[in-house]
């Protein structure tokens, strides 16, 4: 499979740079008959571009998406769906510097050894988490067909920034699907957020920056998704979360806390909920997964993303050229912190992820109604 | 992609199931001229291999490989390579109750759902840990190339078992590969392997069950693997390892510890390497990756396993026929923490992704000299 | 895709060489619940074997099949069914001399310099006509589920021997099915089928070998099958016929005689059919597929088999140990026309694809019934 | 696989409507390094566009390239490639009344029964022969990479129109290369191209059209090239070529007449070229290809096209609508025969496969210089 290519029955193909004319992309086995327009992408466009709020970067990208193929008189054909959004506000010159001295946590070095110099290194190329309005043009439409035609709905938001973290057991799904995009940190209680918030003022005062942790809840999903051994739901949703930059962990249900437990207490028993008569656990420390494969509970998972790599506190790299030890400044617009810009995009990887497992299942139909 | 093959130029296609006929792996795409016999694999067989000391389920399978095809005159051809091992000591007899009545934390429940009632439940069918034997017979190949021709090592080892961990921090790479094998929880330090050991004595005797943390260090990895944007090395490797039984977390790095911290402190600063004039960064926080891409120092990584999921214990479950709530006791011959025999397992996996990537960077001839 | 795996939903791994220990196919992605036993395999596959008559070779391989894995008190699991055939009557001395001259029209050459010289070269190895046993394992199964749940009906036969032809064109389908296989030569005419023979035994009586051609109608084929641009039908069908060794043209409808006509002759006008109010075409020019996609008319399509390259007749090769010219004399027991025993084979492979796109399509479930 | 992607290692996405916004392509996989820009593309696009001559539709596309992504400086980076043409010259009114009257030979009918009636019709929308351009927009790129880098040369070329046939055994490579468009129906002989020319205008005058075949010839193939048993590169290419409109039917070598030669006649003898010292064929009845490799010598093969399905003549077709039977005049821009404008169509395809073919062999670096 080319590497640019994400999923295998409805597939996202991304092209495009972070400061080149363009980022795009090309969503192929999308089912005919689907109601689409611009207007059911640039919403979620828009939760995640820069320049919403203090505490992200100050570019002012418009991020107008276009589609430009695959859909006509409203409806989608069938066929391959292209979409584009044209940059505009650029300003590569502070790359210039990196290229020579790559910032230490970020791909300029790395991309320079695997392309040979020849990677666009501008606003970071094809690593600048720009990229990720690409997953977000195809999050939407694998979204609507979700929630429209299967009564899934996926819920992202901030659950940790630093050291401050939300307590997330006993909030009901449907406050953290409001709850989240009421604040600028993404996070689904106004106290915590505001505690958040502090916490990346500080950080960017001192001239660093944050990490953080994404949960993400799913409702509605069908029992029997995934398909084992090598395609488990959770391989599946952490193939697609680890392609988004910053991101380092990935865990399910009870995940890495879950190994500190005995079987006893991990273990979710099962129970008939007496309202519809289906078989339900009384847990879920399993995340909704078990042996691979959905069991008609949540899905629950967290994303841990590291801390921004572009900072404007001296650091020590090393100068391609001359081979010497040499000190850099980054400076440029950068987020102090890409976590509260996070959910649209992991919400819409999980989607593009889920939705290419609901085909795999034949629980989409090739023609929608 | 069919579901139960891993990788794309390197591929494991597997088969069997736990108390069949047999289980077996083929191979497609291993380069010609690797000279290979059983003597290459049946020794982290063994590693794997139920019944070794007092802390793994007593099962006494033999777990003998034998090769079918794509070897002759003791030299790969280049055609697929087929590998079995035939089942010996199987008793399904205590499988028969959890078809009806699915074992909490098993995957009893959503395989019979996925199949409709048709799977072989016999010793958990194709979910049973029994076949990760598979993915260490694909695996010794994998490592056995990586080893000869680009001299990498995979060193996976037991961080912790329940709350018991182990701070590997300070421990050098030759001591983790060599002392992970020289006690029976695969813990590279014998103090805290006693401690382990303990642990789960203590729960088996309260008929319960453990989890824990595997930790791999991989040495020697190439710069520039990694196929970004959606085959980015973790990508790449987080798919394998959650097709593993009981995995729920990966970590790369500073993983989610690392989401807490500052960019100053996680960010790893670049530094010439006086002795061979190359360049390394001074922490490795990243674990060997920076944008998806490997960058020259070791691979990182953790992965969570939950407890086992099979307990003497008296849970509760739901009764299939019945659609009643009914109590379970789960007898049989069951691991009472499966990490000890997991490294094996974790090194496999790694071994496939990592010769697999070498292969699309080109670093692997098709005929190997 | 690795390069032995045939189909994306229902995919078959090859595995084995002719003369090693066995040859066998894992089939990946069958739907649970299918009634399973080898007496569903060894029936198609006892048409494919050698020694069957006075005009194929006199290798008497019996051929009997083993189902490994993946079928479970009589049914299909949705686990990966492996099948194997152990090797029995093999004589492998001829092939010695193979290995340093090459044989003419045969693969000794290109598996030699592809595979550095270590590929198995008894009985020709991978290259063998034997591993079409393979596919029909794989289409055996794949032709029962057509059959059954979608009233498909796949009849290959053979068309030409040389320069023997039978018109077809008015024969009813039912007779093409029932006549193919009651001669040796798998003609639908016994006239017809007893020129052929003589053909046959004429060339072999020369030292010599023929050629022919198979021809395949398809019926019951649902409209929609195929997707476009690239896995059209004809794309997908002859990727699978060209596996098939000694294939050198495929051609569908009225193919290259079609190239040949005007349009107003070579189109195929809609009509109704007033017997049943569905729209069909009243030629079939196009052999049932319009822009890639079948248009519920049969399936037509003709299979260009080359003369059998192993013949005794006196050849010019040359020794590659010494690099000169030589004579070669070809030994051993090889067929004088592999035309007859190509039918299953035919059958297999449409099968096989045919199952695959109507995956794609939705129209198998998962688990039968 | 997506339906819309071909190759694996070097891929082509393709997209877009005849009578929409845009068509383009997106490549994937392209090596770094290559000095590219639209110019490299542009005049390959100008041999297929229409328009040229008074023998092909006077449609008068412009068919003007841009490159939005992938390239920077003037050398590929490594990342996506996305190129786009901006539809023109479209006129949709006569295609309303195809969507109702399905055309014969076209498909009108199979698009409207797969996508629902939800496909766009207008120039026959995805199932255009205008979308063979975006297969040029990668195939000129994948062509440059095969000549400047492997001295790979493709020649496509007229070879029959209608009845009308050149015997081109005799002649050279460098003139088959150069003469075939030294005039417009693209066949490398004046006098049989005259021939043609006239057979054109004759169909054309009596509201019909004609067909052909279109020989390829590709000289400096590589050795060892195509991957048994399912990646034979007859299977690499004929799925290649079957994806381009109108082509019913792939030979290689002697092909479907070879299957009426003896095996004496038809195997090609081994023999050494005493100019260089290496080993080549006598005569070339394989087309370079033994068990689906390469073997050096020039890969032949020949392509069915079959005659235009758009002609101005009366045809019946049925109404879908009313499901009765109806008469039906196509008119609008078309061409009478396609195959003076299929040779840059047919060298893109087997570029493509070819140079993917090569990066599957090691042949081609990850970053070229």
């Amino acid at each position: 499979m080319p590497p640019n290519i994400l999923g295998s029955n409805f597939t996202l193909q991304s092209f495009g740079e972070s400061h080149g004319k363009c980022i795009g992309a090309v969503i192929d086995g999308c089912p005919a008959g689907l109601m689409l327009s611009e207007e059911d992408i640039q919403p979620m466009l828009d939760l995640r571009k820069p320049g919403q709020s203090v505490i992200t970067t100050q570019r002012k990208e418009t991020d107008v998406v276009n589609i430009l193929s695959g859909v006509f008189q409203g409806y989608t054909t069938g066929a391959p769906i292209c979409m584009m959004i044209w940059n505009t506000d650029t300003d590569s010159k502070s790359y210039e510097e990196f290229k020579v001295k790559p910032r230490p946590g970020h791909a300029d070095y790395t991309g320079f050894l695997k392309y040979g110099g020849f990677n666009d290194h501008r606003g970071s190329g094809r690593f600048s988490g720009r990229l990720t309005a690409t997953l977000v043009m195809g999050g939407a439409i694998a979204l609507k067909i979700l929630n429209k035609y299967l009564n899934i709905e996926v819920a992202s938001y901030t659950k940790s920034i630093g050291k401050i973290e939300l307590d997330t057991k006993h909030i009901p799904f449907d406050m953290l699907m409001t709850e989240r995009y009421t604040n600028d940190t993404r996070c689904p209680d106004a106290n915590v957020s505001a505690k958040m918030r502090e916490e990346i003022l500080n950080a960017r005062r001192d001239g660093d920056s944050l990490g953080g942790v994404i949960e993400c809840v799913v409702q509605g999903v069908p029992a029997g998704l995934g398909e084992p051994i090598f395609e488990s739901i959770e391989s599946e949703i952490s193939r697609g979360l680890f392609s988004i930059p910053a991101v380092k962990g990935v865990e399910f249900g009870s995940g890495f806390r879950g190994s500190e437990l005995r079987g006893s207490i991990n273990n979710d028993s099962f129970l008939i909920n007496k309202e519809n008569d289906t078989i339900v656990t009384k847990s879920n420390n399993s995340g909704g997964i078990l042996g691979g494969i959905t069991d008609g509970m949540p899905l629950v998972f967290r994303v841990a993303f590291k801390p921004a790599a572009s900072i404007p506190k001296p650091q020590k790299t090393v100068d391609l050229k001359t081979m010497t030890e040499s000190d850099l400044i980054v400076t440029g617009r950068h987020d102090p912190c890409v976590v509260p810009r996070a959910p649209p995009v992991v919400d819409s990887v999980v989607g593009i992820i889920l939705l290419d497992n609901c085909m795999k299942s034949n629980l989409v139909p090739r023609v929608l109604k």
